[in-house]
């Protein structure tokens, strides 16, 4: 997998420059699971946290990289784009910022792949959480809409 | 207004430094609502449309700018953070990035206040919109929180 986490960085750096200024970084793809991680330094707000828009972010990209890597290890391509999401900030981050997507049911996955490969257009919703110190310190839910 | 607007940019720029990767101004105050902007060339994505995060980054901002600005008139000062936040994606961004919250009842704000002055804790939910052509591409609703 580290070959697709290194594909990932390169289109993230490249195609999204402000990823750079946050300093997202891929860490770990499992196939069912991506992390990303930014460095607190570059993402603090006036309380010496982690910016709520940065935090905001990485989850969003965290979500999108694992679509992303998903659909390029079936051969396929689509134009990923966020349609809706909703976000609780539960705790503040006060350390480098680490983001989890993961696909809860494959057998949901295996659903979208069938839509989008019948209609070329499906819509997945998927969680991104933050982490910190055992406890969650953010909940995202993006709901993505894949264009053929 | 004019001084108003140049203490929110600093203090942008000086507590938020992702605020200047982003190159978000602060464009109009008006006492009931604030525009804020950022140029497209800093937030592309791989559509080279506004980047998702980059989006939300400004609309945050743009809620948390003009609690921050009705507050500091009124002589009070208090944490402000955001707390839940829900987004809809409706058209891509493919200009320069224009977002604007606005009190839409005076009402509801001076209840806030009160509650705040009471119990040195209050919640406010406001809108920011970013229209493109006269129609609305993103509505950003946030939940902040401010503590004395």
């Amino acid at each position: 997998m580290e070959a697709e986490q290194r594909h990932l960085q390169q289109t993230f750096n490249e195609e999204i420059p402000l990823t750079k200024a946050i300093g997202i970084q891929v860490v770990e793809y499992t196939g069912s699971s991506l992390t990303l991680s930014a460095p607190l330094a570059n993402n603090t707000n006036h309380k010496r946290t982690a910016f709520g828009g940065s935090l905001y972010s990485v989850a969003i990209l965290a979500g999108w990289g694992l679509i992303y890597l998903r659909l390029r290890a079936l051969g396929l391509a689509g134009n990923i784009v966020i349609q809706e999401s909703h976000v609780r900030y539960i705790h503040p981050v006060s350390d480098d910022i680490a983001v989890t997507c993961h696909i809860e049911s494959e057998a949901y996955f295996q659903k979208f792949i069938n839509f989008f490969n019948r209609r070329d257009i499906a819509r997945i919703s998927l969680v991104s959480l933050i982490e910190q110190n055992s406890t969650i310190a953010l909940e995202f839910e993006g709901n993505y809409v894949v264009n053929a």
